[in-house]
């Protein structure tokens, strides 16, 4: 008999995270894939994640929609509390043999508390980081209720270890989202016109200099400041006067001041070198960064793919605080001035050498292996 | 302004287990206590806590129905997803600057869920500890979750330490149920008749030549075998032919098992030496045990205030696993034997040796202190 | 193609009533039937309902845990709420074409709410009668909910119309629990052991001389009143001193009251001629009834089926209030006299005629036709 | 002691249709009012009614995020169920004497089930009206669950008598968003600048040859369609090539169709004629409706206060079904052309007659003062 691997994609960045080991799962002659899609990533202003996700080949087994609106952190709390009444129902009739939950979005805790509540062995991918703010508080508490720890870094690896979990039960497989930057890495053509593709909104710049991404994202323990932040990234951007591609933030609390940021920028600034992105598919996205200048904001993205594609990056404030990075980064706070310095340098800096602190490009596979072999367990006690 | 402290009580153990420290919150000057009692605290069959808590005069701030009907694994999960989204509200109401949880009880994850989502700074009573099982995973959860740890031992304060919390933010006050062990170690005299006061059902056994006390709770880890485990616990104190004092187990999936356990065996055996009790307060409880000849089961009474009181303790099975321990605890499997064998060696034995393993008694004046002085955060970063 | 049906039982005495037309839906090769148990009809406390249903041989499509543990009305009312969220996730999953609905219990109304919001067509069992209490306001605000109604009566028919139903769809099928009558009608001997078979609580009655069968739920209009109550039939019953076989109330606000009622005139007084049931299969319950001398309470059993077997009946207090009769039905308020003096009369009296007033025992089979044969709607006008 | 009126708020066009009464309220001297908003009333994306209320001078006593995201007939199903949930414990806190729902969106049965099933008299405004849709089912099972009915017209009067409803109970008060237009009334001058005032996105048409206003949501039952009615409505005002304003539909399962179908049209077509708002104060949309020349959409508003102000209004589609009208009214389908023709007939007559069929502008007090002297009961029985 199959082993019942349960995988649950709240968010869209989340699937581009796990996609090739979603892939290996379905390949594996040992296991069988029950994908849940939930939250933000069944919804239409987050990018419907479940789109690319169904044109991508994958059977949707159930679809869980918890999302309170609100946009405030009560209802963060909420979302997450109605998606534990609601995952609860979802594995007590899938009855998988493990659950997976990936990073450290508020909502992916909903996932490991009903799992680890109802004696389901819980995998946890891309433990063990360091960034700050309320993901550091969800993702190390779902290493203490997660069984297996599928890690991105070695030294993911090591904190991991070091919280208390028995060394046996931690892999260091490398982060799947490198697998999807391998894959760009053979053949790294920007072969599709992203605006006939992905619609979006804004003007048609001129690509032929070469143009910018910007993906930025509230940070919830600054919630009031988020509109503040997102307007000092888009003066420097509109400084620069160079074509950009932005993308809309995730539902977090805080996005409202973020997206009410831009498109009060919008309404009285002329940018025509602009073009706004609700979503991508992750391959086209890579290719995109692939091919840009370089990414501006605070996205995971350019701490980890970027670093493989060798992208240079503006990571600006708290949110990826201590995530390692390689020398792609670099670091800057919210005000407009140091962003554009920033820019400045990368524009007279050689592209930066690749980087494998987050995997080779075999992670999925490695991930799907080891989901096969590793003793179902849902029980342990804390190493010191 | 008085700093507002949200305590939240979820269950009948979990207030003896911070009364002492509510009363110092009450009577601190620069504090105001808000007191949510939730989920089994506020149920009969539970004991009801709610009713004590009146009685000794605290007011409640908000009360909060959350437990799903069930007593199975999904029915827990489901009671914490109510939880926050029934405590989330209350916070955003009362909108205390620190919200204080207590233990490990599965529904306590909850309250540490709601507060962190919310940017409420979380104090966490008691983490630190080591038993296996699911409280285990949901103890140190918790940690990640909190800002500020009261530990109740030495060794607890190095694990949340190991932990890679802030030392600073941890602080070993001891156990607030040693203040009130502390008290009755005063005047340790069992000044009421136990079944007079309380009801309960069952014989009336003459006490002239002592009486055990028997409080077993269901294991959440091995549900299916609550039964037996009950079962064997029965046989041992039906076979000693001593008079026993037995307490009804708490709400978990599995306290059927062991409900309906105890309710056979008393339909099918001739039990006049037993009498049942639901519950009782908690300084009456520890007079009980003081004067007893020992305390049969697992639960974590035994292994704290039966410390400081030096009462004999046959420690069943996994439940309180690694917890530190006095010289006044034997640890026993689940066999009939092995309990009968402990009882008659505890009757051949001088009372153990107290031991403050597990604090002075002034926990409850210490936390309150604390609670006045240690700055407000919300924000925290891994240590290592 | 079949049309799935989706019938959802939430409680013990639903089931009964809805059993045959189960069966019919089942044989009929038209209609494939999704069986939804939610609610008490889930839970130990209340007769497990599920293991009858089970062992009946139905297939169960879905179980739904809703029951928020309390008994107060606010414990009523978010049990319902809880049971929205469940069950649009269970309808969205099961996309049936017809979701039935079974009378009028508190958390019937979710069934309603779920399958008409999500336009799914909804048919309702049993609108139309009289009775007061909050089953009034659940029932008829259901019928308006509703698009199709198979009511029990004549008068239950023309009150629906009333209500400004169109009469297209108002189907007067007679009731589905008097098929179970029409069954036993068939062969009425009291084929079994009822304290060998079902186990129970209490005396062993010798039953040579005829017995009373007692089922008295609380009403939820009346909360505080329900231990009185309780109070008044344990005397009556108490002082005729014939055998009695009692069965406890529903989970209902109040149900607390009744249930301390019971136990605790069972501690202070002797009751060797009672015996407790807490359920019993319903085939079973009307042989029961059939041979016994009466039954005493506020059950609809008592006005529905006892009325087709011609069972003397005394109705207590208002739960029945202006539901139609037949003339086996004695009502009487409250006190132990009332309720003492018409167990006499029955005693001196012949038994009743037989009733059809409910039905002629094909009521399952007619609404399994109709079922399969009814446009399917979900959308109406008031017709006045 | 004041009695205490606990009224919610779920939705923007509830708050204009209860703010004269809430006015009385607060001002009556044996009345004491807890206002609750809820729902979409909340959120920004919806009008953010709440920031109205409060500039208006009303205390908020609790606020309740229940919408979950989705925009399918599913969520509205689950919003209501949290709904449930939310205001449950709300009643139970604030302990009100009677809880006033108004009108008919989804999830007012929230409030409605939440107060009938507490035992809270519960007051219904504006029952007894005939739309079809789900809001029809809504309206006529709250008027069931209700204990008394302010209603808006004769017609709606002896209909809620009609259901079976006590007479005494059922008042005819006129409809309080009258009260609002009689003030208008007064002193009708558009004597603010919409645009400057309220911003929203679009043109800046000149308004000196008149204006249109337009306001269409979704219809619930036709949820697939709602995109292809919103286009035919923007071709038919985008070719009478006149300014309009142009108000964002209501959060309904389907609003994303409406609002996609507006996004999209706006993408491909020259609007310099067009300006959108996302809401305007109720005082304020009145008299931009009273200098208008006619309202185009599907709104109540169009209905009632268009009727008693003498304004023109092209009804669309089925929405409001069978409501009373005035003479102000053409109804017409869903094609551009039958809209087009309505509005040059509208160009081509005369002002309509003004009409008190929805009351004289004293609803307000009328049920303020109601509901300072019916007698308090929560417990009713069918008049049938």
């Amino acid at each position: 008999m199959k082993r019942k691997i349960c995988v649950v994609i709240t968010a869209r960045p989340s699937y581009s995270r796990i996609k090739t080991a979603l892939t290996a799962i379905n390949n594996h002659p040992e296991l069988e894939l029950q994908l849940v899609v939930a939250a933000s990533a069944l919804l239409d202003r987050y990018g419907n994640a479940v789109n690319n996700i169904e044109k991508d080949g994958f059977t949707i087994t159930a679809k869980v929609f918890n999302v309170l609106e609100g946009e405030n952190l009560t209802a963060a709390a909420k979302t997450t509390g109605i998606g534990i009444l609601e995952l609860s129902t979802v594995f007590n009739n899938l009855n998988p043999d493990i659950v997976v939950t990936v990073a450290d979005r508020f909502e992916t805790m909903a996932t490991a508390i009903s799992a680890s509540y109802m004696n389901i062995p819980l995998a946890h991918i891309q433990g063990g980081e360091v960034t700050g703010n309320i993901d550091e508080k969800v993702r190390h508490a779902i290493t203490k209720l997660a069984d297996y720890h599928f890690v991105a870094s070695k030294d993911a690896h090591q904190r991991v270890i070091k919280l208390g979990e028995n060394p046996e039960f931690v892999f260091n497989t490398g982060c799947p989202s490198i697998d999807l930057a391998y894959e760009i890495q053979q053949t790294p053509v920007l072969d599709f016109d992203p605006i006939k593709k992905y619609g979006g909104v804004g003007g048609r710049p001129d690509l032929s200099q070469g143009y910018w991404v910007v993906m930025q994202h509230p940070v919830t323990t600054e919630v009031g400041d988020s509109r503040f932040h997102i307007e000092e990234t888009l003066h420097a951007m509109h400084e620069i006067n160079q074509p950009v591609f932005w993308f809309w933030p995730n539902v977090d609390a805080g996005a409202d001041g973020t997206s009410t940021g831009i498109r009060s920028f919008r309404e009285t600034h002329q940018l025509d070198n602009f073009h706004f992105f609700k979503n991508m598919e992750p391959q086209d996205f890579l290719k995109l960064l692939y091919s840009s200048k370089g990414l501006i904001g605070n996205s995971s993205v350019g701490i980890r793919e970027c670093a493989f594609m060798g992208v240079p990056v503006v990571n600006i404030g708290s949110r990826q605080n201590s995530r390692e990075r390689g020398n792609n980064v670099k670091d800057v706070g919210y005000s407009r001035i140091e962003i554009l310095n920033s820019l400045k340098e990368i524009e007279n800096s050689p592209k930066p050498k690749i980087s494998t602190i987050y995997g080779n490009g075999d992670a999925g596979e490695k991930i799907a292996q080891l989901l096969s072999e590793i003793p179902l367990v849902f029980h342990k006690t804390i190493t010191f």
